[in-house]
């Protein structure tokens, strides 16, 4: 098990993270993941090397379409094919887990979703709506069989039966088990912080699977660790066949509506930025944000519920705001950090992030 | 004074209106107009003749900056010049009176809104952050000297202090002063409708002001008007300097969020269009929609406010809908139906509708 | 075969329409359906009845892959699981095959386009990116069993291999062959109308797939047919368990960029609203607009294409947003009048439009 | 004259500067500034001290209004008072100067150009349109007399007047006279990147009016400058009445279209947030972006133009996001280097950056 970048004493801003610093320290949050390691050699189009997964992340432990919660989604970059988008911008709400997978492999894991809350609501789509599912990708094909989209109904199904609170591997695992970021092999990577308000705590957590960059522009803590480790092996993502994307996921405790929830995504991409995410052109970019602070029933009999929120001028925003740039800068870090070395198709490899080496580097330079 | 729609028996959709069948009718929610009508003769530009004015729209009669309404805005199609929707979008509340103006008079309304601001909170930028305004614009440039920007301080100023509830006088006056619609003279109108919900009532209503359309495309309750009338004197627009545009002003009663607001206005356009609106290219076509049921407190000490809301499936919404639909319908037509013949610059004519053949149609075709 | 409303002679709006008055005659432009009906009686869930299906629209016959056009999508309720809109936003364009279908479907009919993506371009994935697919849904649970997802790869595919130029089938088929609107039986309408313009006439057309509305509100030529029939038998969607959605497809040989397409787009609803659509709030209602002016080719090697465009104040502009309106009216129209009567699941049944007792009505109005 | 930060060998991404490190690279762009400050001591609302002023950017020399340039926008942070934005979405083309100025003069300002779009084209509003006019602004009432409004219609047509490509004054002055950055003072700041392509090379111009951040937040090639200098006098911005705001406006000579152009747009904040900024949430940030390849013509009497375009997937396009990236860093860090300092009302101080200290930490730092 390799170590997170705080388990080497550095620390990324200045807000402290919560119990496991993870998207699970906001409470009732659980994440699944589902790895799938097939075969080894030439790729054969539809049958492997398998190098891939799903990850689920549920905003708590019931039944998501009868209690559904707020959220808000938000696009750095459109270029991907994430699904779900348009019902929670109307509705401002989340009513399934979320799940992240491979770019083709999008069909098949909403599919497998839907059959989850049919199996959870058995009058769904007979006397009640239909569900709306987000599902996220990136383009894992440089590691792995892409075509063979081999995610399938019962790998949804284990990783959300497997979800739990509490420590969140990272790495080369799950939706994070083919993708390379910086070069380097990335996969999924969390953190969380706690930002202090006058009426208590709030608690923001995300979640990132990561799949972008070029090795030369890897920054950690201000430090062009990417260009310092000059000789180091990599694989520069513009000799693969895609650019890459990044899934983001956000969640907080703290009582936002939809609208608060879409400023609190529309931080995140600084993050990004302060690891020298340089956004490219072909790069899918996507932020899912919900709040577990109120649950909105389905079918509500009555009009008028009262729901708490922070005042746009509260100062605890601007720790939010904070908290979640805080939290996508080391989310992305760790899953630098954690992420093992994972050979795939055709004898690609991702080389984990050379952990001593880039230490040496921030040891060096960090005040 | 000329008769509205609704005085010749003709019932446009199926709820009820409120008592006064106007925007006012939104419990707190006040209307005054400054109508400038100056000179007569050829267009000296600059100087006249003037045919414009000035319409605000107070969502309450208390200091709008230290109380602000949730609020939203939609953009049918953005060629035109609105201000400070930006903000709206962001914070989803509305700081300040709503002023419709003519397009070049923008920038000037805006000032005074400002000024007015600051009269009002003299520590407004000094102790506090800056105001937010929203300003609506058509171009009355067919009968108005537009280049002149005769609407001045003064006149916003006394539009504010002159804004009352109960009855809004609609037509020729106002920002609608200088406009046409299909080809006559249109103007302010104003409706309103009451939506029945389990817990009460709740009441939506709706002031334009009216610059667009073409003579033949006219459809009132369903009868092409426009086209009976063939024989009838008009200004097809498409002979104008340019192609109009309409401003939509919605209040209402009812606890909305602005995620749920903006979606309100997102119907809007659905009444522009059961009157034969066809949303020409060049036609800047704006909605602004607050909710009097709240008010949120600038700068408030506590993190956390209770809300009320209503629920995104509250049967509730496709009433507020469909009022949004039926008012917005009525208050174009009676735009139409109290506008009275006005002569402007270089002896242009905008007609008065023909209310009398009008009806004659009207009673012949509708069941 | 039923007969469509223009051949009763009534005449929707002032364009003309073209050679086949349907989404075909924008010359490439194919239509390909499957329809599933299987079974009777009671629901047995996930084994049927069926009465689903799945429409698909293709730009033109060649690769869209490699050959992409310029596309947009609009939004006007946003309760609804359409695919693919975030990346047809970021990249103005569209690279499969679009297909409608019943809403619990998109995902098995996202992974069979993706499938036929791969199996158009085997390297796709591997060599090149990802392939985006726009899927639309609205829901048939009324009449079919919707937790089946009855529509398979295969029904996608035949639909795609037997899509075609020329006539469009309309009614209850494909993707409507179980939508209920205005309380009567939907489904597929399609239309189109012929654009002067100073150097050559463009041609737009719309398909939609219908699935809204209460009997009461259904408009047709300005006469409210709905209250007429007051005494025909008829489902009120109000006592169903979802009130429907609409998906609107539209094409144009007009060279608009995605901005302008949008703006196309963004008028559909205009159409909508002359038909009586309420634009409920469980109703999810999208567009997606292409043009088959130019095809950009993937993966150019030079940087700099040059692209033809028409300008923003074309008068050519305003008749293009005219006739999105009027295709999108007579579709639905269409959809209306060519619908089958269809018995599904429980005994429900979607009654045919009585075209004989409302041609009485519009015979009787009609100047 | 103060140096700008790349006169100290300090060297900010990776790509080339043009010839001036400015916006003004872009062939054909001009700015002009005019500074106002007048005064001291006490503020008497509305009478000084006065440290404001308005700058202007053009893209090119001739008249906008009949020679237009395509452009988009992108907001940050809506919380802000910026005009013009809704036009642009829809159309796709800036018609005015560009002008930003302190943010309750926005009125005035818009005011001063519409007179100056009147001057140039006396049938403006009479046989034209109307015009849209797109204007900026930041709080700068830490230093000024912001009630004032002192920027009047004869210092906005001075500093059009005024406007000239080459080398652009930064620092203090124009909008930037009064405004305050991570705690220092801030003010107006450029940048220029040379973005090669296969078929040339391409320019990208940013220029930045910085009024936000925390002075411990600072960032400076990854160097923690703010905290490093924890004993140098500093202003923190959270003592201040108002967070700040940030406007950003891009030029390139690249030829992209609108859509294309917003993506430039959205990269705009990966530049600020490598300077360390937290996008708090009282802070209004706006980016306005435009291309001077082509112009496009008011009111074309033919339907269709050829437009050049860079294709989607172009490698320059990552190389554009990437310009825009490194500029904005630039220009932000350039705007607190060149800034002096400046006394305002009630003898609050914007005191300039300690440029020998910082330049102490970053060469002792700078690898």
């Amino acid at each position: 098990m390799r170590k997170r970048i705080r388990d080497f004493g550095v620390e990324i801003g200045e807000l402290s993270p919560g119990w496991s610093n993870a998207i699970t320290d906001v409470a009732g949050v659980r994440v699944g993941h589902t790895t799938l390691m097939v075969g080894e050699g030439r790729l054969l189009p539809g049958q492997g090397p398998v190098r891939t997964g799903v990850t689920v992340i549920l905003p708590h432990g019931d039944n998501l379409f009868e209690q559904k919660v707020p959220a808000a989604v938000f696009t750095i970059n459109g270029y991907g094919k994430a699904t779900g988008f348009e019902q929670v911008r109307e509705l401002g709400t989340l009513e399934a887990p979320v799940a992240l997978t491979n770019t083709l492999n999008v069909g098949l894991v909403l599919d497998a979703l839907v059959g989850h809350a049919i199996r959870e609501n058995p009058e769904l789509g007979i006397q009640t709506s239909s569900v709306n599912v987000v599902v996220g990708e990136t383009n894992d094909g440089y590691l792995n069989d892409l075509q063979g989209r081999h995610v399938r109904q019962e790998h949804v199904l284990a990783a959300i039966a497997s979800a739990s609170d509490g420590m969140v591997q990272q790495g080369s695992l799950g939706a994070g088990a083919g993708t390379m970021c910086f070069g380097w092999k990335g996969g999924i990577g969390t953190a969380s912080r706690i930002v202090p308000g006058t009426s208590g705590d709030f608690i923001v957590g995300a979640l990132v699977q990561t799949n972008f960059g070029r090795r030369r522009d890897l920054i950690i803590r201000g430090i062009p660790v990417g260009r310092l480790l000059k000789d180091a092996p990599v694989v520069e993502s513009a000799e693969t066949g895609d650019k890459g994307s990044v899934m983001i996921v956000l969640a907080t405790d703290a009582p936002l509506e939809s609208r608060q929830l879409q400023r609190l995504a529309s931080r995140a991409n600084a993050g990004l930025a302060r690891t020298g995410c340089m956004l490219g052109a072909e790069s899918g970019d996507f932020v899912v944000v919900f709040s577990t602070a109120e649950r909105i029933l389905r079918d509500q009999p009555e009009n008028i519920v009262s729901r708490l929120s922070i005042g746009n001028e509260a100062r605890v925003m601007d720790g939010l705001f904070r908290a979640v740039i805080e939290c996508v800068e080391e989310a992305v870090l760790d899953s630098l950090f954690c992420a093992e070395t994972v050979i795939g198709r055709d004898g690609h490899v991702g080389i984990a992030l050379p952990v001593d080496e880039v230490m040496d580097w921030i040891n060096r330079m960090v005040i």
